[in-house]
């Protein structure tokens, strides 16, 4: 069986997940990554695969069947999302919650006119979180829902650490407050503000002779980040910070506690959580059973922009359908 | 907007279930109950609804979108679920792990020939937890899955318990070994046996004067069902049965442990979890979202004997496309 050719756009934390998730496969081959930074300053793991300056994609059209976009939600993915899916059956992380309308929109233009697939929003949240928040809702119509990040790295807060005065390097963790998980899991439905779900935790490295407590007291302050939660700011150096804090773990959970019978007497507490190593490998294989997803509805005629909630489970697997039913139903 | 309109075959546990949960829902309403009982002998909640016997089924096609099956998987389902597809679109719990595969061959036909659509083997096992084992595979192909249940009340365990000389009540709860459990969560991928994962509690009313010693002998060594376990039988009284031991709670988790990176050295951990105070009527508000999606994916054209890897998740759901990605993704 020929396997699916796989391009990556985009060579950062979550592309080389991605790439690492292809390793790691049966049924799916790298062809090449694409980039905007100089081809051959790039070096990746797999020696079969070309790296490809991202202005010659379109030459490939006949020879990648799905493109996994692995550029940034924030200013990337808005255009590239739109520019690949007039060429290619596309995957993506785009994150930015508030835009997904608008973004949806736009893709599925370019994505009908091509004939092609673009499954957008994949990866854990968005993507298997957004997967259970709505199965959740529809079999407990009567509930609530809970959403806990962490513990793990955010890489928005920790950009904005290493943004302070006098900051050489910086990371932030962001962990759930385990009062609030315990009160939501023991089926209490309580009204929990951003500040009582998590607390953010901070490990910096700082210039020789900075004021710490003014370092301190500028991350604490600072609003939309730090100023709305309880935060810890540990001062380490430079040797520590990259023993301890070089990884990307993350995690979360997604809880829902609702009610049935006839006077709503029964509860029922339904728990997803994620214990992530790394966050990027995680995601990336994600994306790459959504790529698979995308490829082999495709072939059976579906196109346009679709979401995490249009498609059928049984794409994302390699496995048959008998066997799926045989030996996972 | 008119309302999906539910018929109810079966009006044990589950079916008692399902009608909870349309009486709490929006967009369903229930049409008829059929029995194979005297139609008259039946109360059921909902006023203005029907009791019917069921051999009068067919005259129901034109006015029921969806029947839902609860009736038994052992003896009733193979031949409810060929005989029902050939008239309606159906859902069933069917939960004969090793004759799925027989059973869908056999409803696809029945149900290919009426041109309606069959949902098999919905709820929480095989149902949701079968979701996560697959999408957890899937997305972690180098990894292993366990699934524990409880705690909870197993019917067929307690039937056993009951059938023992000298008993007049019991009830059995499965509970998974909780350093199993913590051994897993943790990350670990343990061979284990069945006794190592679950613990099998009674609870037994005996006959007066009745060999306390000699019954839970009888049960601790029940092959199938209790030898291969650590059993504990707990002597009660009736009065204190009927307090403590009426619901019918249960529950459960699905772990999957899988490792990426080149040399496998990042390792997540995947978890599903469900406490429930009423397995039966979790189970039908389940089944009711399906019948849901069987209603729609049929007006949709789509026909056959499906299982809950084949239906795209939006389905499930009353809210609109555009509410779901606002709200949920």
């Amino acid at each position: 069986m020929s396997k699916i050719r796989i391009g990556i756009v985009g060579y950062g934390n979550i592309g080389r997940g991605v790439e690492t998730a292809i390793n790691n496969s049966t049924d799916t081959e790298l062809v090449a990554v694409f980039t905007r930074r100089q081809p051959d300053t790039i070096k990746i793991k797999n020696p079969d695969a070309k790296v490809i300056n991202i202005s010659e994609a379109e030459k490939y059209t006949d020879s990648i069947d799905v493109m996994i976009l692995c550029t940034g939600s924030a200013k990337d993915l808005p255009t590239h999302g739109v520019q690949f899916a007039k060429m290619f059956n596309t995957v993506d992380s785009f994150d930015n919650h508030a835009k997904i309308p608008e973004y949806i929109k736009n893709v599925d233009i370019s994505a009908l006119s091509s004939g092609k697939v673009s499954i957008i929003s994949i990866g854990w949240d968005p993507g298997l979180f957004s997967m259970i928040r709505m199965i959740s809702e529809a079999v407990l119509p009567d509930g609530k829902d809970y959403t806990f990040w962490g513990k793990g790295v955010s890489q928005g807060h920790s950009d904005a650490v290493r943004k302070v005065e006098n900051v050489k390097n910086g990371i932030q963790y962001t962990i759930p407050v385990q009062k609030a998980v315990d009160c939501v899991r023991g089926g209490k439905t309580p009204l929990l503000t951003a500040k009582d779900k998590h607390v953010r935790e901070c490990y910096v490295v700082c210039e020789e002779c900075a004021d710490k407590n003014k370092i301190e007291a500028d991350i604490k302050n600072m609003p939309d980040y730090f100023s709305d939660y309880d935060t810890t700011v540990n001062f380490i150096s430079e040797e520590e910070f990259k023993k301890n804090h070089s990884k990307m773990p993350h995690g979360g959970l997604v809880i829902r506690n609702g009610a049935t019978g006839e006077e709503k007497q029964n509860n029922h507490v339904i728990e997803f959580s994620l214990k992530l190593d790394s966050n990027p490998e995680f995601t990336g294989s994600v994306l790459l059973a959504y790529a698979r997803a995308a490829y082999r509805i495709n072939k059976e005629g579906m196109k346009g922009a679709k979401t995490i909630f249009d498609i059928p489970i049984s794409y994302l697997s390699p496995k048959s359908r008998e066997e799926l039913i045989s030996n996972l139903l």
